[in-house]
């Protein structure tokens, strides 16, 4: 089933998302923060994970097949990148409005591009995502290659400057979906057996979730105002127990290119990423 | 400070509870349920852990500040019961009404009874809690001493019929405080040393649920329709981190005996305890 390009430019179903104090611990712990990292999983004096902010946007993402006819099975999640622009609030209503930003025939299958805003309750603009889905089997209807995703954000052939080792709880994928994300690929073996894999799976979004407290913690101090922006290419999948290690590695000016593995199979799973520290 | 034992009878602010799946799941993932028991952490036939019975008395118990003068940093929780009395549902809005059953004077401190029943959005009474509230100094007031519980419930001196271990995480009261107790005894280390602990302790309830899990696996065939009633008395705390030891004795009939302690340091925090199974 070939992907019709003409939707480029369309709007997705806009989606508010309320939350409090609560959705922003649970999230932490979703992606593995721990009482060591107490600011980010109590109360008093919370702070807000970057990468939360894909939270808001994921609802718009999957609004997609209400614009474009695609087979959900055939979809993996590929690319994600976000910007913040304004403080994450603790609480909040948001409101996303998106649209198809681009869409790529890659031989293999199609790349939908979606571009999102996410807006507090006064109207500011709080952060922008970029979600690129994958559609396995769905390309050849002729459309534009588009960027090679592979060729960005290689890290240098030397050392990183920071290796950070987090690894996941067996139960990892069962928090982490309580943060809206319930695709049953990460919590039952049925299903994930369907999908083609032994067991359930990590989110990618869990993985991403992982990598970026690794690289607020290292280079950003743990300072959330010092993290701008991140994007990652997800390149393998985590198996809920597995050790993810993160390499960084600083550029020049404010800009780290950042790389993760599995420590136990060694396999990469989010590749061609770089952030942007202030 | 004395307690003022004319009290007894009074009713309790009612407390409405309303929770969805979400609240089902992230409870059983706070009192250490994995993914090796589906049913109660996954949506698709999802069940409800009956010790979750707790969570929607525990606001009742909160209020009883506004009907008899206690000091908060001398309470303790002494005891819990619950008996079921209608299926918990997954989702719901629940009503909770609750009074001062009895005030007994134990010398050295005041034991406050609550008694509570909660009841679904129709008016059907689903559970029945019994919470007993030790307030350390506030003895001495002349009252009635009341039942001794440290001579209900005593296991045989032979070995247990069923022992279960359940190793807590070190963030296990991280995620159970999400379900609503958010004392900060329980994750913040400079108000855990005011307290008189070294560290932050697990919550109460938190390990009670672990014993109910214990129970419900070992003598309910993990069928929560068979957990009738438990009634624990809190004798000693468990520091996230430390496995909970449940021995659980047959006695005659429907009734098992129930004791647990901490495998590391070897200390009973659940004693007296006891279910009913159907």
């Amino acid at each position: 089933m070939a992907i019709d390009a003409s939707v480029v430019g369309k709007e997705l179903p806009a989606q508010t998302y309320e939350y409090t104090d609560r959705d922003v611990m649970l999230y932490a712990i979703g992606v593995g923060a721990t009482t060591q990292e107490l600011p980010f999983v109590y109360e008093k004096s919370l702070q807000v994970l970057p990468t939360f902010a894909v939270i808001a946007a994921f609802p718009v993402m999957m609004g997609i097949g209400q614009v474009v006819e695609i087979n959900p099975v055939m979809v993996l999640h590929g690319e994600q990148r976000f910007e913040i622009r304004s403080p994450i609030p603790t609480k909040g209503k948001l409101t996303t409005g998106g649209k198809i930003g681009a869409i790529y025939d890659k031989g293999s299958g199609a790349v939908i591009v979606i571009d999102s805003e996410t807006k507090d309750d006064a109207g500011t603009l709080l952060f922008v995502n970029r979600s690129s889905i994958f559609v396995r089997g769905a390309g050849g209807f002729g459309g534009e290659r588009g960027p090679s995703a592979t060729s960005q954000n290689v890290p240098p052939a030397k050392q990183p400057d920071h290796t950070v080792e987090y690894k996941t709880s067996d139960d990892q994928a069962a928090i982490y979906r309580l943060s809206g994300d319930r695709n049953p690929l990460h919590i039952d073996p049925d299903f994930a057996k369907l999908g083609g894999f032994d067991k359930p799976i990590l989110h990618g979004l869990c993985t991403f979730g992982h990598v970026g407290r690794a690289v607020l913690h290292s280079v950003c101090a743990s300072d959330p105002a010092r993290f701008k922006d991140f994007e990652v290419r997800f390149s393998g999948v985590v198996y809920p127990g597995e050790t993810i290690v993160t390499e960084i590695w600083r550029e020049s000016g404010n800009r780290v290119l950042v790389q993760a593995k599995t420590k136990e199979r060694g396999e990469t799973v989010i590749a061609n990423a770089a952030a942007t520290i202030a």
